[in-house]
Parts: structure tokens; sequence; C-alpha cells
């Protein structure tokens, strides 16, 4: 690092962050040295390939600068491993690089490192190893997650087949109307939502749950799969871009919670942050339609409910048939970076 | 992600920025799935442990916005790399988080992929996966390496004892005198420099090349190292800290290039930039005494010059003895990140 800068006498100093609150993440794993070294070193288990993923989230962008620490800290980790969930993988350890533009109070880091302590113990994995620094920008938390796969089993995204039945885990829109409650609170009366549906839409926002009971149905029935965090209408059309073919999905057939069905049939038009909202971390699976059934079954012994929302096509279009029978177009179908 | 912001019609769409600049940096690398699936599969070698480590850069921080995107690329990668190095690792692939404030020209990106593949083909590794994305703030190159030595081979910081002798890999000070040109080119003159020793000590800044071939060296002697990042200063107390020793050092041991020889003759006081200055991302490595010569003459096999500068000792102070015989102290030594 350049030398041009004082060192400044910050709330708590970068040992301070590591060894005070960071370090404790880190316990359990031999290789993460107590964070105490340059590198994390992990010895790879014989018959397993890793699978590694990194995806960084940001103040402002990928999270609001109200956000609990602990739900953002929570939320940073599980956006990685539910992409290891997709590929059929279980996640071993993480390594995070934080930014600051400022130092952050003991409070800040107290909250931030419970809420980690709590996702890694959910996700059943440990920090590893990682880099503190300031500077200017919104606060940063890179997270690059590797997890393993017996060898040869990773689930891939570019596998799917015209013909394959089209599945979504659990339910789909109910980050994104979390979002739009937590934005405009009386939206909750609007829609008619008890105390507990509108908190749970909440939370399915800020505490989102990575779907890694799913591996063994996945991988046994060479599924293809990814999960969907851009909404499903962009993410599905990106499955089937990758796999060369198209989609037909009907709208009616999207599982929904009790609360988002509740807000649905207050409001139609949220048909649309439903199926191209993101932030659900649901997986997007396709399963040769003899497999299907098998594939269902395995999922529910993991405790996870797949829904059949459609078809894969030949002709290479992602098509939503609507309620009313006529397809439903989506502009600019989800997030996109740029 | 949210989907609380419109798409942007930037310069280069992330599919763009990923496909056309990014993709060619993972061809060779099949687990990479040329950077189209959601996450990157490793297959280790049987007998070998794998290295991990992740390093931000961001501009204004760690480069200088005038710097060429091909250098800031080379950097991002080598300082992650430098690490491994020192591990007595090798680097097998990287996952980066390119996130930019606004969308790039198709000019800098192509630069940067350029200065990227210069690296990686230098240090034998590929890009492996990433992710992309917009941000206020400054431009950053967040890398995570993944490297592998042979299985209970990895050189650990903390196993330095008294009586070992103190060593460090080719020159020191080139990055901190050539970060002082880059800022005031006039000094050159005042130093009495050549143009081509200029440049050496600009080049050594923008473009540090990490000691791989120490590895057999470090390995093979148990030696204790860490790379020079922060300065020899801060990072030989690190070393100290970590093992419970403390060292003498002789000033007047340092290696030096003759540039930096020169730049010292015409400035004494340049003897901190030299000693505490950072970017050199040489290797510190601590040896018994009984193996010194041996890891001495491995290193020169690899052509890299080792040079004894001092010995550990049981008192744990870190002590730079000057030139005049007396002990030099470095306020604040080195560089921290809060």
């Amino acid at each position: 690092m350049s030398n041009d800068r004082p060192v400044a006498s910050g709330v708590a100093g970068e040992e301070a962050i590591i060894q005070g609150f960071l370090a404790p993440l880190a316990v359990g794993f031999p290789g993460a040295f107590g964070l105490q070294d340059d590198c994390a070193l992990l010895t790879p288990e014989a018959g397993t390939d890793l699978v590694l993923k990194t995806d960084p989230v940001a103040e402002g962008v990928h999270f609001l600068p109200d956000d609990g620490p602990g739900d953002v800290a929570w939320k940073a980790l599980a956006v990685n491993v539910s992409d290891l969930a997709a590929k059929g993988a279980i996640p071993i350890g993480y390594l995070m690089a934080l930014s600051f533009p400022a130092p952050p109070t003991s409070q800040w880091l107290a909250a931030f490192a419970q809420g980690l302590a709590e996702a890694q113990q959910k996700f059943g994995c440990h920090l590893i190893g990682g880099d503190t620094d300031r500077r200017p920008g919104p606060i940063t938390v890179s997270i690059t997650v590797v997890g393993s796969v017996p060898t040869g089993s990773m689930v891939r995204r570019n596998t799917a087949r015209a013909g394959d039945a089209v599945f979504v885990s659990g339910t789909l829109g109910d980050a994104s109307l979390g979002l739009l409650l937590r934005r405009n609170p009386r939206l909750a009366a609007t829609w008619g939502l008890a105390a507990a549906e509108g908190e749970h839409l909440r939370r399915r926002y800020v505490r989102p749950e990575p779907r890694l009971g799913l591996g063994d149905a996945l991988r046994r029935n060479s599924a293809s799969a990814m999960d969907i965090s851009d909404g499903l209408a962009k993410d599905l059309t990106r499955m089937c871009n990758a796999s060369g073919c198209g989609a037909q999905v009907r709208l009616a057939d999207l599982p929904l919670s009790s609360a988002a069905a509740k807000a649905l049939s207050a409001d139609a038009k949220l048909a649309m942050a439903i199926a191209a909202g993101g932030d659900d971390y649901e997986i997007l699976a396709c399963v040769a339609s003899a497999k299907a059934s098998d594939f269902v079954a395995v999922a529910r012994q993991a405790e996870v409910v797949m829904t059949r929302i459609g078809t894969l096509t030949r002709e290479r279009a992602v098509i939503f048939e609507g309620t009313d029978g006529l397809a439903a177009s989506f502009p600019a179908s989800g997030w996109d970076h740029f």
C-alpha cells in the first residue's frame, strides 16, 4: 500500500477491528490462523471439487443506509452462499474485504459481526480471511465464498433442455414486496396485511435464506439451476439463453406466500414486482420431465417445496402467460448493473 | 440485488464488459466456464493445499487517478499474488469484482484487460470468476486469488525465532522513491538520476513483480515469511509480534538499487522512505542460521538475490541501527489503513 497517508487514529484501528470483532468468526477453522497470517489455508477433502463465487454489496446500491448492520452482514454472506446452493454445493468458508469511508463505531461493528455469526452458523461456514480498509464511497462488503461438491457434480446453468419442467423453490416476490413496504409502510394497510404478514415480507428482504437443503435434489436429478437474485423474468431468460432454449411460464402458477397473495389480490399490478423483482434468492431449476417427481420428492425430504411453473421450449423466447390467458411482457426484465 | 434502479444504458453493459473484455482472460481454465455460469469450479490437485487471499485496491487510495489502466490491473493482481509468493504458494486463479461510479469506456476496459493479461501470463494464473457493478465512490478492483502449495508446506509468519537470520529479497525503497518521483519529477535531477534510473524507480511502483521464484527456498528451509507491502519497518514489526521476538537490523545492510543508492547519497533523509515506505512487494524471510547459506543458494538458483539485513532477538523490540551506529526510530512505522 502507498505510504502517502498519515496514520489516522479512528475509533477502531485495522488490527482492533480484525482482532476485536472479526477473529471470533474464524474460530473453529484452523486454516484461518485466527486472521493473523497473510493468507488462509484450505485442505480440500478428497473426492470434492471447490466452487467459488464473489458478489460484493454496497450501501445505497444493494442495501439501504438504515438497514441494521446485522441484516447487512447476513445478506452479504447469504447472496454468495445462495449461488453455491444453486450449484448443489455447500459452503466451507469465506474471505471478506470491508471498506468504510470513516472508522465504524464499536456498536456498528458488534452488530455487524453478530449478523455474520448468525449467518455463518445457519449456513455452516467460517470467516477464513480478509482485509479491512478505509476509502471514500459507500460502505462495501466484498465476500468471496468457497464451497464444495462431490467431484464432477456441480450443477450448471447451461444444461437445460427443451421439454424440461421449470421449477422454483419456496415463494416468489416476497422480497420485492418487502422492499416496497420498507419504503412505504402504509402499503401494509392498502394491501390488507396483518402485522405478521408485513413482517414476513420485510424479513424476506433483509434476511434471505439460501436453499442449501436443495443440493441432493439438484445433483441427483442432473438439474440445471441458478439462484433468482435479479428476478424470475431476467434470471429465467439468462438460463434459457445459456442453454439455447426458451420457456413458457404461467403467472398463475407462481408460488406465493399468503402475504404476497393478499397484496396481489389488493393490487393486480404487483404481478410485475412478483415476476420481475429481485432479492428472493430462491432457486430456479429445470429438470427432465421423467425426473420431475423424484426431484420434488427429494427436495421435500429437505423441507424445500418446489413448484412447477412452466416448461422449456425449443423456440427461444421466454413467455409469461397472464391470468387472462394473454402473454405478459416485462420491459427491461429485471435488474442490470449498468 | 435490489430492483429499485432503472436499467441504465451505459457505454458498456454488464454482459458487454464481461464477454467483450473479461472472458478472454478466462480462456484456458475449464472451471471458469467462460464466465458464463454463476460460480467457478476448481478441482484441487491431489497432494496440495489451497492458499487464499483477498486484497482490494481503490482509486485514490491504492492507485492514482492518472495511473494507466493496464498498470492498475497489473498491480491489483500483483499485490494478491505477492502474498501467495511469501507463503511458498503458486497462483492458480483469481476472482475479481470490479466497481465503477460510471460506465467505463471501451478504451479503458481494453487497456485494463491487457494489463491483466500480461500479469496473469507472467504469474501463471487465470481469471476464473467475478462480478461487475456500478456504485458511487472510487473505481475498485477487488481480487481474491487462489493458489496451491504441497500439502502441509504453507510458510507462516509466526514461526520466526530469536537467532534467525533476517533476509529480504531484491532491493528496498524503489517503489516509494518511484512514487515520490511520480509526484515531483524534478526530484530526478535533485537526486542526479539518469533517465533509465528514474524509470526503474517508477516502474517498481507501478508494476511490482511478486517473487514467485522463492517458493522452493522458503519451503525447503522452513522459513517464516511475509511480503513487504506496508514497508519493512512495519512488516518486520508484524512478523516479530506474531512470532514473539524482536529484531536488530542495520540500515547500512538494506539492499538498494543503484538508483536508490544515488538518491540516498543525494538526500540522507530518504533513509526513512526506504526503510518504512511500502509497495516494494519484496519478501521478508527469517531462517535459522544453520540453514541460511542453503536458503540463499536455492533462492539464487531461482534468480532471486536474498540479502541478510539483521538478526532476530529475544528482546521484543525492533531496532534499526543507523549508519552512525545509533538506533534509528520510525514514527508510526509504515502504513495503516485506519
